[in-house]
């Protein structure tokens, strides 16, 4: 990169297995150690990029609705409240963590960093609230959830509680979170797909709902500018086939590939699906570059050695 | 205020009634309804005032701890990471209440603002560590008290958990902060006093232990260059003989009258001690104007109309 161009941004998308691998109890030293394969990624990938991270936060913001369920002392705290609570935790998490690699760099690679909360603009009439379908917090008795005060749904863990997920319309903080990048800030934002708010004439409210954190950040990295758009999951990218014999994973994609195959269902919606229509939305809105890859090869797939690209 | 010159940088530090009153249950209905009098007051003195809110958290971190005592499914989180959730939900509520009344204003008013996460440095060495002195958490049985795998204290309420308080160093977010309220930002940040940390060598590391918000406030204030630094409370202001029969309200204190009102223990160590302590720190380090008053009467403060006045 030439001395006096910006540097291109970077949004890196941190799903889920960045905190709390599968099997693990999640404890907070485990989910610290996870995080620092992918963080000092990240941390390397600054020196030439600017960059945005987001996360996601399903396992957190379910023991916060577990804890609630249990006691009955506290008053109860709605969704939106619950999911500002993991920004919280969760952005102090990476920050710090980020902090840690940037001093074991060296500090003439440390950047200004900072950890926002966000929150996100959907429709009140946005039709995925007739039609609660994403699972969230403990797996309920037959009882309980026979007798329980909000919608449920039977997943393959047994009875959930199912809310919203409606689609982001825009972030809140993007002016502010354009400016910070502009000034080459690292931000952390948009956890757990961003506090869902709709407008209610001159005033936000908050509504039960979570957001898909991909498909926020896509609207985020839209309305910022991002020039690369990275989903860091728990697998090498995407795949046709998935989990058959015939599996095959997919290194690039171009935009009709990628509708031809969401129609045809290959990816799937609790996984990859979101993804891959994160991906697509990015592209289709004016985005030039979008990789799905693993937590351990975000810096390989930058580099075009891992993942898989989506291109026009 | 002139043009080309910068507004005056203002520092409210929002006491624990900003958000829940005496006596109430302290619902989310309650929390936000509560802060709609200080935000307001907040988002007039904006138009000529660079601003920087800060906030307790004692209600809302000794709900979380209650919750964890009563849960066992969920993996416990060490104090830090609780302190880190509570920074994202007073954090959202004061933000969205601000954004709330910017719209309510009019958009010709309408600044930047963004809630960060913030971590504070004190020193593993201090001797609060030795003497944990600040009650938290939920009031405990005799048994419980007993069994209890950390340090305890009996309070007027009954036997609490404590921890150690100790002095904070330096916000880590100072030169983030800086530069935020330099183009104008409204920055609320060092929620609940600030996550402890503490130096190990090249790294930060979480520490159990609390700082108290109104003297992280004014080390925040002198490390970024507040000009006016004012702690809003229950009550109109510091007085003498507090709750006597002599009761008399201080408007105006010289930092000499401060020590030696301090000296001879005017001021409760649980309440209006700390505050009295911040604004003498604030003075003593450069600082030029700090006050304390009601939260209804923050406007009237900066007037000079209300509120006990601190000056060198």
């Amino acid at each position: 990169m030439s001395k006096g161009q910006a540097a291109p941004i970077l949004l890196v998308a941190l799903g889920g297995n960045a905190l709390i691998k599968k099997g693990q109890e999640g404890t907070i030293a485990q989910q610290f150690a996870n995080l620092q394969e992918p963080i000092a990624q990240i941390a390397r990938l600054s020196r030439d990029h600017r960059v945005i991270i987001t996360h996601g936060n399903g396992p957190q913001v379910g023991n916060l609705l577990l804890q609630q369920e249990c006691c009955q002392d506290v008053p109860r705290l709605p969704l939106e409240i619950l999911v500002a609570q993991t920004q919280g935790q969760i952005g102090y998490m990476i920050e710090s963590s980020l902090d840690n690699q940037f001093m074991a760099l060296g500090l003439e690679v440390f950047k200004p960093l900072v950890s926002l909360i966000s929150y996100v603009v959907v429709d009140g009439h946005d039709p995925a609230f007739a039609n609660p379908d994403k699972p969230i917090g403990p797996v309920l008795s037959g009882e309980q959830a026979a007798g329980a005060a909000y919608p449920v749904m039977h997943t393959a863990k047994g009875w959930r509680r199912a809310v919203a997920s409606p689609q982001p319309i825009s972030i809140v903080e993007k002016r502010e979170i354009k400016r910070l990048i502009g000034m080459d800030f690292i931000v952390i934002c948009c956890g757990g797909g961003g506090i869902p708010v709709v407008r209610q004439g001159r005033h936000f409210a908050g509504v039960d709902a979570v957001i898909d954190k991909d498909l926020a950040s896509a609207r985020l990295g839209l309305e910022v500018g991002v020039e690369v758009f990275c989903m860091a999951t728990d697998v090498p990218g995407a795949a046709l086939d998935y989990g058959q014999p015939g599996e095959r994973f997919l290194d690039s994609l171009s935009l009709d590939e990628t509708r031809r195959y969401l129609e045809q269902g290959q990816f799937h919606p609790g996984s990859m699906g979101p993804k891959v229509r994160a991906a697509l939305m990015f592209l289709e809105g004016g985005g030039q570059r979008a990789l799905i890859c693993s937590t351990q090869e975000i810096e390989a797939a930058l580099a075009g050695k891992a993942g898989t690209h989506f291109h026009l």
